[in-house]
């Protein structure tokens, strides 16, 4: 999940002198200063490359802008048959070049420190923010095409599961060596209509990612939020990891999935907001949850302790330390 | 869920002569008249008591107010140790007398022609909106309460489930047939949060109500937006019929709870904007994934139709039509 952010001092600072938050997304120096805040503060394991999850419909010309206090909006949402016959995945080279030339100079930053993770929107979620022309809480005109026109919803996920693939093969050729798809909200759709309209399209993805690069492996993640109903679609995707939002068992997840696929999660952020003695026993207890690893050798099984979802604003950088501390010492008890 | 609202006519003709969505609540004819609506114009099984779900709270002195174009607002939210000692359970017989009125003249509206149900919002899904002040997105205000001062949360869910448990009475012994605890915010919580902070206080209330009133039993459910992890706690309040949003599959949630409850729901209310055939094929796909019903005689299983959520304003009322015949043609089928 999100690392930078509003909760960070200097995270603030970066944002001032980049002037607005485009300018902070679209500029590789400020992207990597800001990417590598986090791990210069906290005893992180990875980096996770700082960006926003719409610059793929913004490359595909639909005029992303962000208002101050609102979220994000699009000039030109897609609405009708004209709208998505028009749309074509962009090539990331050239369209969403300060993305890569901003993973190249973070890894360069990281010297090694920490792998750095790269991600993406899922097909679904980008078609929600391009049909909606930004958030939503009904998720009304985006499901009125879909049910309504469920040929021209199959079109928009194809162009955007192309343009992910693409995307997310560019980050991982510019350096990425992991990559999580964000499904923030496959969890707004029915059984049926997830497997269709969202899992299809990520599955589509997965099976079109670089599975290594310069020789090492990349992994995948895979994440719906909601979406836990749906694990077992998930890992048959064949992504290389699950992750969970907070109101899932690690345990129960890992019976249903088995060994198929690590997991990733699940901290509920707003724990990060109580005191230090509940981050620790939340932190403990979502370990304590997963259990011990086996000694699985080469398989993919494991956890990758995560948040369940983004980090608030309102959290106190300490702690993050906290957690960060916890977990380290957690699990190295879990595994003695 | 709610039949009455802005998607028809006749409410808002009615609400425009109220003046103002407090005084359409507040006022029994008016809360009569909007009740009616629906039943007069569909043909609805039964009806739901229009009120709001933040009376208790409102009772409460919390100042509740609604602002036009945005959600309730509380003047004084429960943020401190003081507001909390501070709070008791409405006597709704004194303070919450005009739902008690609504209920015995849509009862007297109705004349028998079918039952009424009523509701309240779960002790949990009123803490959130009398710690927050309002709706919210992150639940930091009262997560923040439930993590750092848990004790202070017990103390403020207690007087929630004494005056939902007080509140569901006195609307059964005015005359509701059938009463549903709306747990709309459950499912923000972790499962561990859930159990403690949400559930227990809904097996509260469950355990507190009449069962029975004029040798007529009186069924209660259980809906939590989100507790699709969870169905089995909700089940083991002893409820006789737990709600399902539309994320969950009836058949796999009838096989993990058994015929110990009903199941009510789950369709995606986002359906009702699509084309007639697509109504009719998923309120289908609806009834088919719970599957026939068994010859239960006595039992409390069974399926109630039902929206998975609240119906959209945007909801044309032909949509309404289509679906009601769809489930009772269906239904019919299914029974043969």
């Amino acid at each position: 999940m999100r690392q930078a952010g509003r909760y960070l001092q200097e995270y603030n600072e970066t944002r001032r002198r980049a002037g607005d938050f485009i300018t902070l997304a679209k500029t590789p120096a400020f992207a990597t200063e800001v990417t590598l805040q986090p791990v210069e503060r906290f005893a992180l394991d990875a980096a996770i490359l700082f960006s926003d999850i719409l610059t793929i419909p913004d490359a595909m010309g639909l005029g992303l802008r962000f208002a101050e206090n609102e979220g994000p909006k699009f000039e030109r949402p897609v609405r009708t048959e004209a709208d998505v016959k028009a749309l074509s995945a962009p090539d990331p080279q050239l369209e969403l070049g300060y993305v890569l030339d901003a993973v190249r100079s973070i890894r360069g930053a990281l010297q090694g420190r920490v792998p750095l993770i790269g991600f993406s929107g899922s097909p679904w979620t980008l078609a929600c923010y391009m049909v909606e022309g930004g958030g939503s809480d009904d998720f009304r005109l985006v499901k009125t095409m879909l049910y309504a026109r469920p040929d021209l919803m199959h079109q928009l996920l194809s162009v955007n599961a192309r343009a992910v693939t693409d995307y997310l093969n560019a980050q991982i050729r510019a350096g990425a060596q992991a990559v999580m798809l964000f499904d923030t909200w496959g969890g707004v759709l029915t059984g049926p209509a997830f497997r269709e309209f969202s899992m299809a399209y990520m599955a589509q993805v997965v099976r079109g990612l670089d599975r290594e690069h310069d020789g090492e492996p990349v992994p995948s993640v895979v994440f719906t939020k909601g979406g836990g109903a749906w694990l077992e679609a998930i890992a048959d995707s064949g992504c290389d990891a699950v992750g969970l939002d907070w109101t899932q068992h690690l345990g129960l997840a890992r019976a249903r999935i088995g060994e198929r696929c690590a997991l990733q999660g699940n901290l509920d952020p707003a724990i990060l907001l109580a005191p230090e003695a509940v981050i620790r026993s939340e932190a403990r207890r979502v370990l304590d949850e997963f259990g011990p690893a086996l000694n699985a050798g080469g398989t993919c099984g494991g956890h990758v302790f995560n948040l369940g979802h983004g980090i608030s604003r309102f959290t106190p950088p300490e702690a993050v330390a906290t957690l960060i501390d916890a977990v380290h010492g957690e699990s190295r008890r879990l595994r003695r």
